[in-house]
């Protein structure tokens, strides 16, 4: 059999984490919060499973969850989208990235991605028979070169992905970026995908800004969100995509044939978590940021060096002063015999930097997760 | 925007949904049971959010899940799928169908689908950048003519899809039909999508002839099954795919980049129900049979004729002696004027033909819901 995704093999997520899980390891790899999901949530879910909210939800997504999004970017981004014809519920922001190339991506058309990137990229721009194109971020800051951008576009050139808070960098697109973003597809016919899951994953006093803040940027994008980050749900698998109506009806069309709809008790939790409780995700980051914090502090007591973090749930270290293995040994290694799971970047990349000696912890945990972890990366 | 799904509209579940609901029909279109899900299964559902298996679930599903659809495959097959590397739980199977067809059809390739047909097919083909080609099914007793089927086979065909016991006919294959599908297969390189998402509904002692049964059919056949029809809960949205290993590597790059896995708490739900109690499934069709013959009974004082249902949960009944409207226009004023919602089969149909008068009734309601429904039928 020829494969249609000859490059593909299991993710690294998948990898790493059955490696953690053969060799015991503290598992810092795959992107997943090790504590309880917010009670509120799991007893919303179950009333509306006893409620008998257990048939197709509306294919959109059911209109109060719609309607709760709606209400949630008016009042983080002061733009309201539409809930009938701009917002649609996906199983998980993955399918919605899927969707979004799919609808409007074709055949022998270019798709700009800034590597490092989020390993779905590539392969759904694959099905659609369109190809990526890789434009490196800066290797240490991870801030686009926005003249590079400018010089892979082409006339095959159909969409712009970008990712802030940045997987796996953390890196932020700031006011500035954004502008330019506006400039370069200004007259275009390039779709931008901007994949904002870590949206509420924000440090410091600093603003996520969201393309749904851009006029501009707002009518060519799919802005692709996702439940799991937000609410320490990953297994939960429920995203969605906002999108201008012409571009939503596009996506729906997929959608539609792909998965059909999502798993409709959930969605009626999100609904009354986002209405009733609206704080969760405004102190999001003040929550995470102490985590954060918290980890960097201990992480200088081991020879690992972290890189800043703006935003997300991921820490860059730097194991130069440890190892000179590739990040795919060293990760690997460090799982095996030091205990300790990461993901190297290496897999984030079509060309990955010579030398570059990274690897990416996740700091979604418990402080005890945290501390076990940082007891045996101090032996390193 | 020129949109690469020209023919999709909403798909007629969802409009036919709708029209019942302004209207106030009984809403025997699309098909979903107004009665509960199995408490067992809810009760699961909560132990395993309460026992926090909120995130990220493997990939192909979870291992206890995987390994209890095994044990029923070889329970009802006496064939054991292997949990391992011929399993894969999906977001339903409607996601499963999807995959499938991206995984191995490549553009310009052929997919026979044999009408009428689900509607998801043609746009999971299209989105292939293959070709759907429309064999008919017998207009009146929805068997295939297997002549027609050899002579649509042609250098480019990459795979036949059938779908036993039928969407929306309730047509079973027979074990002839399944033999002649081996000896039309035989020796090429074309797949077989078998749809057996209502595999557990079958009547009157039939047996439902899984392609898992046949070994010739097994070695190519992606077989696709779905909870939500077994499990009254098609708003859960799991299902999945059961394909030889070198297939299901295929399908699962495709599964690991669009939904990457499945809503976790459920598949410990499913994984417990399965194994506690398989009188569940073993039961489905006496439970549902019970449903037909009362239904049909009571339709014998309307003047809409029943066709024989060997298995599913769909009666299509025609109705020439009440009106002369064509399929669409009849189940419209049906919902709107009568007060009863009823899927039209041409939606099914490159080419519906010519004069057929048959509407789909979905009878997996509780008896008020029928009964209800017969009140307005009688008035025709
Ligand atoms: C789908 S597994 C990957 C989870 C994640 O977002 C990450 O670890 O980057
Ligand atoms: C996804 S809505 C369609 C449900 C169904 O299987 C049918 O009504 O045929």
């Amino acid at each position: 059999l020829q494969t249609k995704l000859p490059k593909v093999g299991t993710t690294i997520f998948t990898v790493m984490s059955q490696l953690a899980a053969e060799h015991g390891a503290v598992n810092l790899g795959q992107g997943f919060p090790d504590f309880a999901v917010p009670k509120r949530l799991v007893d919303e879910l179950a009333r509306a499973m006893q409620a008998g909210h257990n048939q197709y939800a509306a294919m959109t997504g059911i209109p109060a969850l719609r309607q709760a999004i709606a209400t949630k970017t008016q009042r983080v981004y002061g733009h309201r989208a539409d809930a009938d014809s701009e917002i649609t519920v996906t199983s998980g922001a993955t399918e919605a990235i899927f969707n979004a190339i799919a609808a409007v991506v074709r055949p022998g058309e270019e798709v700009i991605v800034l590597d490092p990137c989020y390993d779905s990229y590539e392969p759904a721009i694959d099905l659609a028979g369109a190809r990526a194109v890789h434009v490196p971020l800066d290797p240490r800051t991870f801030a686009p070169d926005w003249q590079c951008v400018r010089d892979a576009i082409t006339p095959r050139t159909r969409m712009l992905m970008i990712n802030s808070p940045h997987n796996p960098s953390g890196a932020m697109l700031s006011a500035d970026d954004m502008r330019t973003v506006a400039d370069l597809l200004r007259g275009s016919d390039i779709f931008l995908l901007s994949d904002e899951v870590y949206e509420h994953i924000v440090f410091d006093g600093a603003r996520h800004e969201s393309a749904l803040r851009y006029p501009e940027l707002r009518e060519r994008a799919f802005v692709v969100s996702s439940f799991g980050k937000t609410y320490h749900c990953t297994g939960w698998k429920v995203g969605y995509c906002i999108a201008p109506p012409v571009l939503s009806a596009e996506f729906r069309k997929v959608h539609q044939y792909n998965v059909f709809c999502t798993f409709n008790p959930a969605q009626h939790a999100f609904a009354a978590m986002l209405d009733a409780e609206p704080e969760h995700y405004e102190q999001l980051g003040a929550f995470y940021q102490a985590k954060r914090d918290r980890f960097r502090e201990q992480l200088l007591g081991t020879q690992l060096k972290p890189l800043p973090v703006p935003g997300g749930y991921f820490q860059l270290v730097d194991y130069s002063a440890v190892s000179d293995l590739d990040d795919l040994a060293f990760c690997r290694w460090l799982t095996t015999d030091k205990g300790v799971a990461a993901i190297p970047l290496s897999p984030f990349y079509e060309t990955p930097p010579a030398g570059q000696r990274l690897a990416r912890l996740c700091f979604a945990k418990n402080e005890a997760t945290l501390d076990a972890a940082i007891e045996r990366l101090q032996k390193l």
